[in-house]
């Protein structure tokens, strides 16, 4: 709640404005439905308020989640045509990162391809290249061992200005769930698959 | 999962298609973030999906959540301008129903706009109006006693057609989620609040 009063006032000598414009690191985890769009439902909020907008998808079926890829895109539009909201830019792994020439990467395996994201990712943080960045199932490389938990919490934890960074996907490592400053678990309490049904168009992606 | 094995085929009569694209009711409760986010995450993939969205909030302050309201509007316009996605009409409680010439409904109290509301949502789905419905905040009135459960039950449950239906808020009565097929519960493990940061802009509405 905006207008809301925090049970507690930290002493560090911020001002409330200060502290409340502080840089959000937000992981969405757990086994239920929600994490990704619940952050790109973020993601629409960030983008009408003007923050450059980042996503980052480790996925390896580039072909779900093209319900949000397809909007977020149309705003992005709307941005460099009309000026509206703020930039997007969307990048997803399993269809090659779209910063490397398609033929570099063919052969290149997946946890080479999850660690090139997060060094690219590294790279846009020291840069300050987002506002708003959306790590897209990102904690299974971090779970697999892909990427090093200690350097992604050191970089994050170190991010330069003013960057917003929300991060979904199960199984969320605890030394993120320190590290971050919103955390929300999605708790399954019921699935259509359990009742027999599959995924449908416009629901599930 | 668009690709998973359900666990369980019913003896339903009904093929997977069938099945498949059968009305979904959701429900996003618990205490966490990400009940409306996601539900709004949802909207984005119906959007793409040519599904007709229609969103209902039951917020007393119409000025929260104004940045999924803006993103939507303008996907909206977007399908009226160049045919992308579908049409989306977003209606809140709290600056007055837009259904509802605005000088009638000065005087008229919250329980009686949530439950004009939920009138207007049942002439809706009996006609048919729109393929994919947010009803935002709408456990609310619910679980005051405003709007009866039983009658919301047994609406949602013989509403003809292929609508689906996402209700957010908090304390969902138990009636509404045995009746829904999908219920997740947003837990909050941590929250900026609690280290004493307010809301801001971007990231809270």
């Amino acid at each position: 709640m905006p207008q809301g009063v925090p049970p507690v006032v930290p002493d560090d000598g911020l001002t409330t404005r200060q502290r409340r414009n502080a840089a959000l690191l937000a992981v969405h985890t757990g086994d239920g439905k929600g994490k990704s769009t619940a952050a790109f439902g973020m993601a629409m909020r960030a983008w009408n308020a003007g923050l450059d907008v980042g996503v980052f998808q480790f996925v390896k079926n580039a072909k779900w989640k093209v319900g949000e890829e397809t909007a977020m895109r149309a705003l992005g539009e709307l941005n460099q045509r009309n000026g509206l909201g703020a930039p997007v830019d969307w990048h997803k792994m399993g269809s090659g990162w779209s910063w490397i020439r398609h033929g570099d990467q063919t052969e290149i395996e997946h946890a080479d391809q999850a660690r090139e994201g997060w060094a690219e990712i590294r790279r846009r943080l020291a840069a300050q290249a987002h506002d708003f960045y959306v790590l897209d199932e990102f904690t299974y490389p971090l779970a697999w061992g892909w990427i090093d938990v200690a350097d992604v919490v050191q970089v994050l934890g170190d991010r330069p200005g003013r960057q917003h960074v929300v991060i979904t996907g199960r199984r969320a490592p605890a030394e993120l769930i320190d590290a971050a400053d919103l955390v929300t678990e999605m708790t399954k309490v019921k699935h259509p698959m359990d009742a027999g049904r599959k995924g449908q168009k416009g629901i599930e992606w």
